[in-house]
């Protein structure tokens, strides 16, 4: 499973204002204890209320990769905000994310090839979400055409099921985990499949065994990477287990420990 | 999901003392317990000690049956200690178990066709346990066949891929959970597929986390039931949560609490 830490984002509150003020120690701190917690990724999100999205991320890049020294995923809307963080990155990047609008693709794929990154790729466009495995598969499809088409490789792409609230859609949550089976079977070698862990529990009471439970159903259907909190011991702990179980870890007394050693 | 609560059983030290010296209320207490905590059906199970496995189940069925009304899965490999608790059963019994020895399945099919109980069919046969889920899915496919022929229905019977304990056998855990998928495609109307779940974690140092993890990951996968102990509340919570993410109970914010009160 490929962990990407998903705490440096502008929209949380602390972090918008460390983004604001500058404060270095902040950000350097949440990439450090991240990536100490087992994240291998770091997602990079200036927010909704940056004033200066792109100086923004720059800075932040910058200060992340002082740091620690883990790829990026470079996380905005906006395509020259993404290319301030490719045009910085030490690593090779994830960009994220494309939905399966033609010209969004044109886009961001230019990007990816332009700077050899990998692509968050979203089973969405302007008409919204999918309700169905069948249409979310459709759209998975027509990304991995478009990026194979622009000379970029499935499995550079990691595409997104694209979970939502289970408080406001609950049924979703089902056809997102059947999803990620049928995301794996588009090519060989499969693309990755990736979850944005944290929205099925949005707006939920008792948001951590959801997002624990949620995520090792979805490792038993074959998801590769998540972005999700690595701060969470109980969250990384389910994620532990369970590729132990899937037999991706040798069995000891201590796996969790040992885990966490290597 | 059907829970069949295990903990009377008498390889248990304290439940195989109870059944010696005939303690009624140390029995009805454990069936109390299991059915207050959300067991569905109670696993009796005089245990290797019993030193006359017939009288002993005869007690066992009379006192759980005066203390709560669920169907029992009678627990033997003698099919006439099976027989004293269909006779006494006061609901639809469930026999644990069958492997697909021919011997052994036309005695079970047999007793269950005379009672109208159902059939736990474990894919293993004289040879051990499979370690594939192909071969898995090859004994299970001779369990339904057979089972048929005796005039039983496929969804009366309880297919167990049968989980080995992941600290010796840990590729095994992946063929299972694959199994449970092949199981329910068998027949239509499917038949149930059954765990015995605390198996996984015999042996192992952690027991609590990897039980709850791998229960979670073979609910995505679609079994049905499982043999375990409902005394466990993180395990039945995650159980409860499971069942939310695949829709099959309705969202509120204390959906732990709302299950329990059903």
């Amino acid at each position: 499973m490929i962990v990407i830490g998903e705490l440096i984002n502008g929209m949380y509150k602390d972090v918008g204002k460390a983004i604001a003020n500058r404060e270095t120690d902040v950000i350097q701190h949440l990439a450090e204890e991240q990536v100490r917690s087992g994240a291998n990724v770091l997602d990079v999100n200036t927010g909704p209320y940056s004033k200066d999205p792109l100086d923004d991320m720059k800075w932040l890049v910058e200060s992340i990769q002082k740091a620690v020294n883990v790829p990026l995923s470079l996380d905005s809307t906006r395509s020259d905000v993404i290319e301030v963080g490719l045009k910085l990155a030490k690593q090779r990047a994830i960009i994220n994310s494309t939905s399966a609008d033609d010209d969004k693709m044109a886009e961001i794929f230019s990007l990816a090839k332009r700077y050899n990154a990998q692509v968050i790729g979203l089973a969405m466009d302007r008409t919204g979400v999918p309700d169905s495995k069948e249409k979310r598969l459709e759209l998975a499809a027509v990304i991995v055409a478009k990026a194979v088409e622009s000379g970029l490789k499935a499995e550079d792409l990691y595409l997104d099921p694209v979970l939502l609230p289970i408080n406001v859609a609950q049924a979703q949550a089902h056809e997102v985990l059947e999803a990620i089976r049928d995301f794996r079977l588009i090519s060989n070698p499969a693309p990755h499949v990736v979850l944005g862990l944290s929205n099925i529990s949005q707006g939920a009471k008792q948001r951590g065994i959801i997002n624990r439970t949620f995520l090792a159903m979805a490792i038993a259907n074959g998801v590769t990477a998540a972005i999700l909190d690595p701060l969470n011991k109980e969250l990384m702990d389910a994620m532990i287990t369970s590729e132990l179980i899937l037999n991706k870890n040798i069995y000891c007394d201590s796996f969790l420990e040992a885990y966490r050693k290597k």
